[in-house]
């Protein structure tokens, strides 16, 4: 029996499965092989071929046939339905099995929310289970409840994300007593739509270091750890800030196609506004947890590199040892 | 009797008046003064001091005193009621006694909107006024309705909006047929809230140039001339997007601090990313109109330079000549 920590890699998820989900596997292998165990799901066949390219020796990868992929363009439900032998699927029945601790995938987010929901269950307590979007700031990150288009939230749903966002800043991150915020058209108690004042009213007496209404401009100026949201909103702030890096790309390259002086100047600028961007690209380096179901499950972007799947894998080792599970249904308790 | 178009203007309505505003009337009446004329409204004594420094000798700027100031802090309705003589509600008692054809301020938004609403009352089929912000892309502009925080819009608020966007962008802007996305969560017609599923049917059965659903990256992707949405969900978007600029100058300063190198290469692409980002600073020429009002309403940031109140008093003309409120009444009739 082993006592390292077991995470499920759904290795045909990604945009570039099962190439980067096998070199994420090795690379945290190499980080962390006393610690850890990869199953990858998906073709056999095909993965062992792909293992051997990479002339991995180690014995830390186990592999579990899949024979069916969950695309991107698959609906969430039907996909689980249709799929039941996809590697999405068959990863997170390993994990329900009790044959690993943890799932990742950086497959289609929809169905990877859906398939988790229904093969592992809800925290006692949790309505509505929900991931967030990291947005990186100067001394950390701004959580974002709920990104996961969860619309029609009720004001009981935007209290759960505010008490799980806290566990896991607190528990993950490290943060203490992470502040929370409700986000709305002011600061004023006020401001806002029905839903909204009813999420006041319950977050203010939640015992959660609610610190009222926060703007827009607050998800980057990292004045709030924790912001809640209908996932209508949610899902609409991240589309948007996501688009930022490409369009700003876009006009550096239009600007340098002015002339051959302004081509030169741009070509040097590039490499320094692609660092001073990649702050924007959200979510692709480590993936968020699924909070709110019964057991892990960490869901990635679809361009995740081999680095961001090594990431995940790590997140997803941190969400098990920091008990996050166990004190969302505390608190909700409460 | 003058057969110019007499423009209001809230003299001491933004974070710099009176001075900008008084500099971009001037700046408007120096390259259109024989189109135009400028009622200033404000403290007289003040007005006429600042006029009298600037050496402004034509006659195309008349002086109406105001004695109260709305300040960004008071509140939008509690403002009409309790200072009946500031600038922002006396610019509009001048117009709607039929001694202006305009009103433009720099002022506070909310405060701007309610008042005009009462003032000037309501295009006939006109449920919510609203404003718009425009986003620039390489081939004109977006505009996204509303962001001027009505929240809890109704399904028939948004087909307004549609219906509003779409005649100031074809009248004002002079887009052929312009398109109209609704904002939502995905592309396809099954996604999104109750809300959006109405406003979908809505839209479909309109006569406009609808083109579905459209995501939070439509909206600098250039995709689509017109994009609706709940005030709530528009304002943090708007308060989002302005403040991209400042985090990434932030980050800029940052990076330029880690060493001399840096500092100086820094210093050197400052200029090339503030032209780069100047696309963010919405609302910052021009302004925006209120549109569904019984008059002409132009709305600008607080921030407004000179040249942003001159381009509102030209968006005040072009918004009068164009005759949209008649184009929005005769739409909305059909």
């Amino acid at each position: 029996m082993s006592s390292k920590i077991r995470v499920a890699v759904d290795a045909m998820g990604g945009d570039f499965a099962p190439g980067n989900e096998i070199d994420g596997a090795i690379l945290a292998l190499n980080e962390k092989g006393s610690e850890i165990e990869i199953i990858l799901t998906g073709k056999e066949s095909l993965l062992k071929d792909e293992l051997s390219k990479r002339n991995y020796t180690g014995s830390g990868i186990k592999i579990v046939n899949a024979d069916e992929v969950v695309t991107m363009e698959d609906s969430p439900t039907e996909s689980y339905k249709n799929k039941p032998n996809s590697s999405l699927v068959i990863s997170l029945d390993v994990q329900k099995k009790g044959e690993a601790d943890a799932t990742i995938s950086a497959g289609n987010t929809g169905a990877m929310m859906a398939a988790s929901v229904l093969k592992l269950g809800r925290i006692k307590g949790v309505g509505r289970p929900s991931i967030g979007a990291l947005f990186p700031h100067d001394n950390g990150s701004t959580m974002l409840f709920d990104v996961g288009a969860s619309v029609d939230c009720k004001a009981q749903h935007l209290l759960e994300y505010g008490v799980m966002g806290s566990v896991y800043m607190n528990q993950v991150l490290g943060i203490n007593n992470p502040s929370v915020g409700l986000l709305n058209v002011g600061e004023e108690k006020s401001k806002g739509n029905e839903l909204t004042f009813e999420a006041y009213e319950l977050l203010e007496k939640s015992g959660l270091n609610f610190i009222g209404n926060v703007e827009g401009r607050d998800i980057l100026a990292g004045t709030v750890d924790v912001i809640v949201c209908d996932g209508f909103v949610g899902n609409i702030i991240l589309k948007f800030a996501e688009s930022v890096p490409s369009t700003l790309k876009q006009k550096f390259i239009k600007y340098a196609a002015e002339n051959v002086f302004k081509k030169v100047w741009v070509g040097m600028m590039y490499k320094t506004l692609k660092k001073l961007l990649s702050d924007f690209d959200y979510q692709n380096v480590g993936g968020v947890p699924l909070l709110g179901v019964n057991g892990v499950s960490i869901i990635g972007h679809g361009k995740s590199t081999p680095l961001a799947i090594k990431n995940m894998i790590f997140t997803a080792v941190n969400v098990i040892k920091s008990g996050v599970n166990q004190k969302i249904a505390d608190s909700l308790a409460k």
